[in-house]
């Protein structure tokens, strides 16, 4: 079958062919991908970035926020049959730890995460899977233009869901960086919580697109944001590097929030700060399979929009270069 | 009356006269103090680390950590009478604004924090305070038995039931640090928590004594923990500087909590990191006034048991040594 | 002042001249009364209803529904100043007990009810409260308009905050009865939660107007919508009597929660019952301070929508019979 | 294999011969049972009371509170062994639903609960249960020691925990009926809440075993208990019929909860009590997977005591005896 691997980092990735996964496991599902969402984890990945948090053996299948049909499934598999169409959570877990047990998969000591850590992933036209990392969609669901939720989606409704019960009625939270995961985590605000919404980012053209989402204001920048606001309670940080991590942490008002999303730098605490002002601060990772249930839930009512531009698989090069380089308002997505 | 004020940083204090405090406002309580517990922070004051974060005018009565017997009350207050025992809050808030209606009154935001803001605190014979910040005791308490519980023992609650939510069945925490604040900590782990608690500290005069309240492994330092342990699932950290926050930070497993209450230096944190393990960092601000009342509660019940050491208020600088050699295993107080 | 005052059961009301209330006590304030929402409750309070619940001393003042302009603040009130539109808590509050702490006022074992139990309340020119149980309006606002969010919406708020977290993705919550109250509701369950919301009720009209909220289906009776749905998850009844809470119990899956607003009947359960299917149920009591400063911000900034009737103070009698008649789609007002 | 099964109702049990149950599906177990408990509810089973709950299909065998030794594991159980100490979940749950994904399994739709629903239980020498329904003993256990905690003390692990975010400090929360769930109740509501606990039961001889535990009092009727305390925060009735469901609803405080464990009974609730009162009622159905593992933990670490009188299976008749007369403190086991 078609797919695109990392073959090595810091080169440019192509379609090849490679064989076609088949189920092994009882639990296992082979899914025929409709569409896979490009990340910026997937820019990250080429350039080596993760390499040591997950050491993959190269070469294997990148894509990470996969959709389609079901092909094949296990011999254990009961509530799903082929031509089912699903998304795919991108985490596969083992149903049996305490975490999985407690709903909160993604803490599984023994997960994999195909597309990233080695394990062949969904820019290609079929991706082995765990029967226990699909939800299933509604009869004539368009699998592809779903596919972003998968990680963007999820990533945005567990970082809010874990954020909602820290605001207080008028609280006020910055979301800093507006692009694809930032169009749903907006939304996702208005939904789970109550709080005033202002939006930062260094590009007009996002900021217009942002106004959109009806946010209760907009920044070209942190400091412009803390002059105008005076400080906000919580920061939803979708940029995580340069200069970012350090003014949002300052600009935070007592009991303050600091959710990290966007990674690529980092910031120092000073522990008399963190205790004065009493601040939290929240690492995200990805979401659990009930955030994901729930997501496609709020999706088949329509109660969420996701901008997604379709690229064929043949054409990753340029989609990766359009992602680089924020042309691409909302989500790309190849299809196979 | 009597009482030891900062009057310059870096000077030796001694007992002085002031004036006595008087009732002003309908909602005034003044309290004749019976102990007033030593801090860590009385030794920071001094040294001017908390100038910049608190901006006191000097000269100010020391003292956060107080217990004691009304003297006399505003024309608002009807639920206290002079002769009973209180104790008292460290914080005086306005009981108006959302964070004060919501029992979150340390984010406040016109809080003053007598004995650390430039008001006058606990090192005296009386002390002015609101009726808001009281906590009557039972009747025939000994009040300065009580009062390293206004800020040890309520910073401890604080930490742990805001910790508690985070823990799952088989969790351990480390707790870094064994002095007056740990071995109420410790026991309050094991009231609102069922988690496996192991101490760590570098003295083992403080380990033999943190032995006799149960805990399920101590050790001399975070290296020989995480080898022993594999990493913990929370740090109570109670030390907060030198290597610690940075040591602490890495034993942590996925999912770890790491709770700040020792102040005092800082850590570098990185994002990927933060996000990959999922890393909750919370900062922790002394604790409500519901917290202090629980704790009186527990105290009551003599679920929880207070070390004390008490030291004549003339004998302050003597009291202040020995708590900053480490000599008073427990919590020292100060008794005008 | 004018004032509509209890002065026996089952008698018509009318207006009558009262003495202006004055401020006493350091933290009384007295509102000029803007407006004054009619609630189900005066009507069962004129019938004698509430006579054994609240033993009210005849006669009194009616009216716990009431938004104005402060006319006179005690010596201890700072932050509120003759002329600033407020609208009052219906409760008025201790400030110092555990429940008043914890935000959780409505459960002061010493509160009273204006209005309810015998206190002066809002039909009249001017009412006597506590600051504490005020909320400040953003200056211009028309506090006529606000007034039934005082008690029908904060009970709304309240009750929704509550069932809030018992839902899951996908789940349905049947709202029974759509009136004053439930027109907030409805709008509060899309803010506060994801689930599907069917609204049952028997006028066709108040299903039409229940249609313009944007329910997920509607019904004419509980019977129609089991038979429709096969059960929901958990039930709002905002009727409490008759047939429904019998035939709303039995509606309820696994795991479901009965949600008590309406009032008047009552049902039997049966503990075998409660237990195979793990059933909650929830008495609902108005809300909290902290819960009415909220809704004001949703309403400030245009999240909800309050439907509201005025009617002089004079025609009292006609705008009770209207309410009785249910023929006021939305919340009656009472203007002095 | 032998076993005891529910044959015809209202009639004597006694071991008889049926066939060795086999793995069929890949997540399939069989126990080899060390111990069977003896629960209340295998005495209603007799007596044919929860036919209409479950319509079990006769003759099926009895028991659902085992523990054991893993005998053969199906396909796909990578993460148990023959010969691997094991207690039983009592529910066997499908994995895949939303309740089972978010660790609520006792809600799966497509539960099976062997020893009540026609499946079998574990008055046998082996029992054919799930994967998903085992929680590993640490090596060395005597699983005989810990088969009622499948039943009893998951019970009341579950029942405290969703009760212990209603009370608030300085709460009573009265235990009514103390026998072989109490005992585990009483030490649970002491390691999850902080609250007064009083206990209630009509017979001196299980008061004085009862203060074995450290109530903070006993009191021989709820009548006697109401007079004493004034009323309490909280009930947690193991008791279910008789008189208890209405005495006990009345002798709640404003706020209060009432807890269903026990069954048999019920009582009339009336909506503006419920209202005024502000109550909440919780079912109680066993608890989860995730909450056995948290008690095992607490077992494996010596902080709750599980009292147990073994018989051998064969004297079945005569255990259920003992146990309807209540001459069993603590819990019989079946030993096959």
């Amino acid at each position: 079958m078609k797919a695109v691997q990392v073959i090595e980092y810091h080169t440019p990735v192509h379609v090849t062919e490679v064989p076609e996964p088949v189920v092994a496991h009882p639990l296992d599902v082979v899914v025929r991908i409709a569409g896979a969402g490009i990340c910026r984890t997937d820019l990250h990945i080429l350039e080596g970035q993760l390499a040591d948090a997950f050491h993959p053996v190269l070469p294997y299948t990148l894509g990470h926020e996969n959709a389609g049909y079901v092909a094949e499934v296990g011999s254990a598999v009961s509530w799903l049959a082929p031509g089912d169409p699903v998304i795919v959570h991108p985490a596969v877990t083992c149903g049996f730890c305490t975490a999985c047990r407690s709903g909160d998969d993604m803490h599984c000591p023994t997960w994999r995460f195909p597309g990233v850590d080695g394990w062949g992933g969904g820019y290609a036209e079929y991706m082995l899977t765990s029967a226990r990392s699909l939800v299933k969609l509604p009869a004539g669901a368009d699998p592809a233009a779903m596919a972003p939720h998968a990680d963007a989606g999820l990533t945005a409704i567990h970082a809010v869901k874990r954020l909602a019960p820290h605001l207080r009625p008028g609280s006020t939270v910055a979301m800093i960086g507006f692009g694809g995961l930032g169009h749903l985590a907006i939304q996702l605000l208005r939904l789970y919580t109550t709080a005033r919404v202002v939006v930062v980012d260094n590009s007009a053209e996002r900021l217009k697109w942002a106004e959109t989402f009806g946010p209760d204001a907009v920044f070209e920048s942190v400091a412009d944001m803390v002059a105008r606001t005076g400080g906000v309670d919580a920061v939803l940080d979708l940029v995580g590097e340069h200069d970012v991590p350090r003014e949002a942490l300052a600009a935070l008002r007592k009991g303050g929030v600091y959710s990290i999303v966007g990674y690529g730098g980092g910031t120092h605490i000073d522990f008399l700060d963190m205790i004065n002002r009493e601040l939290t601060v929240l690492g995200n990772q990805i979401g659990t399979h009930t955030e994901l249930t729930e997501l496609m839930n709020l999706a088949a009512r329509d109660r969420i929009r996701l901008e997604v531009r379709r690229f064929p698989l043949e054409e990753v090069a340029h989609a990766l270069d359009e992602v680089a380089a924020g042309r691409v308002l909302g989500r790309a997505v190849l299809v196979p």
